[in-house]
């Protein structure tokens, strides 16, 4: 009966390992498609949204087969509420992905990147990437460096999310109304992926630790 | 046995009416504050979020410790896990309600609305009140009919969204870079506190019905 419902804990982990793999491909893809303009890679993030989905779905049930069936305390209880947790996150990161992967669609053939915002926008697109492949590896390892490393970068996404606003502001901001609008939507999502990624980090920590000290992040 | 986990399921259902009473409250404020340009009001959201963020984390405890304890299974247990849910899409619905009122202060003591999106706002404010008055509601009666309705208020939500990024792309829109930023995130915000609504709404849904086909909405 152990045996089994340690196949079966193993098994809802890869789950969440292969939601993390997803997610870290789709960031990868919108970020190249909103930077290069390739509107082609954009819509292969936009059509993948679902398979996303459909793996949550299945976490999801795994996690109340896995209650209902084994009736777990303690730590495993936790681990598998956590469970239902970060796949939420995930689920939403892809969401955040696709969003970023529509404003790039919508722009083509122009660009959705004003050269006002080029430089921020580059430093969004590599700390989300950053985020994403470190939750596959604290996914894979529990390593608390690697949660300390997503904290960092989602530091990072606040202070670029923080610039982009100011540089709209500033008064030698000449850009149209619709690139304001995107670059105000394109910075809120880079802003929210990192919310997530640190949402997830906090939940593995607590899991590793003990420590619930961080959990009352916004996800 | 069973009473005592009757009182606690009930208490649990009273917990998610509390949280979603302190979302209401906060909308309403949020709503009235950015309309009129009420600092203090606004002031009173802002403080009072960290309230519902406590009441989230009560009812989480609380679900894991009727799990670790009572061992539910079937309907017990999916109610439990919908909670859960539920707290998690209420605490946002209270952020959301948060960044509305933020927006009211930061423009103070100008207005964060602007004529051109005055009367598209104010939709914005009733639809969102409505919703969240109708989840109280919800959650007290499990009436489907309220259900319905907040559907109807989140496809007005949309409705209203997507006209007001319309009238910010329209070319008679004469507003400056800062007005567009606050109105991009106002409409973005109102959004999503819809789609956060309609997923409270479908775990109802779900529990009276049995019916999961809704359950993949965005939340």
């Amino acid at each position: 009966m152990r045996t089994l419902f340690n196949a079966e804990m193993s098994e809802l982990a890869d789950d969440l390992i292969a939601m993390a793999r997803h997610v870290e491909t789709a960031i990868t893809h919108a970020s190249d498609a909103l930077l290069t303009g390739n509107v082609e890679l954009a819509q292969t993030v936009i059509a993948e949204d679902a398979a996303l989905d459909e793996l949550e779905g299945l976490v999801d049930e795994r996690c109340v087969l896995l209650i209902a069936q084994q009736q777990p305390v303690g730590l495993d209880l936790r681990t598998i509420i956590s469970s239902l947790r970060i796949s939420a996150s995930l689920e939403r990161m892809g969401d955040l992905a696709q969003h970023i992967a529509e404003s790039a669609r919508r722009a083509y053939p122009a660009s959705a990147v004003p050269e006002s915002h080029r430089e921020i926008l580059e430093g969004m697109c590599a700390a989300a990437k950053e985020a994403a492949s470190e939750t596959v590896r604290l996914l894979e390892t529990r390593d608390l460096n690697v949660a300390a490393a997503i904290v960092s970068d989602d530091d990072n996404l606040d202070a670029l999310h923080s610039r982009a606003y100011k540089a709209i502001i500033d008064g030698s901001y000449t850009g149209s109304p619709q690139e304001t609008l995107d670059l105000a939507l394109l910075a809120r999502y880079f802003e929210r992926f990192g919310d997530h990624a640190v949402g997830v980090s906090r939940r593995i920590v607590y899991l590793v630790t003990g420590d619930h000290s961080g959990d009352r992040s916004k996800i």
